[in-house]
């Protein structure tokens, strides 16, 4: 049986895969805007400008996605922010 | 309610600090390979010696502790391996 840990971890995976879908293995602005009002829509209410700034930020290759380990990065400054 | 997402993010906040103890805000090396002996079991029973190469790798202050944000590269390093 998987620890907690792992289950959490697990949820990560598939969170992103969720909102990538299967015909890729990013995060469109479209995917990461859907993932944040329906995963993180607190954060989404306090600055709808959020996902612009996320994108600005981390889509450092400037294709216009997030890739898993940018996923990683967003998901880092969350959890530092709230740790 | 809180998301999936903030559930799993949750999670990873709670496991940190249930292992760093009420009087730190590190993983010790013994605090570490706690983590890992009930969290990462699984990953342990194939590298025996993974506790000392994570903090080797990770403990980049040499304080013989690893930080959140340390313990969140960690996981990072887990996630890619495991996506």
């Amino acid at each position: 049986m998987p620890s907690e840990l792992e289950c959490a971890m697990e949820s990560l995976i598939t969170m992103f895969h969720r909102y990538a879908g299967k015909d890729t293995n990013t995060l469109s602005r479209r995917e990461l805007r859907e993932l944040m009002e329906n995963e993180l829509s607190t954060f989404l209410k306090e600055d709808p400008a959020a996902v612009d700034k996320i994108m600005k930020d981390l889509d450092t290759e400037r294709k216009d996605v997030l890739d898993f380990d940018m996923f990683l990065s967003l998901l880092a400054r969350f959890l530092m922010a709230n740790n």
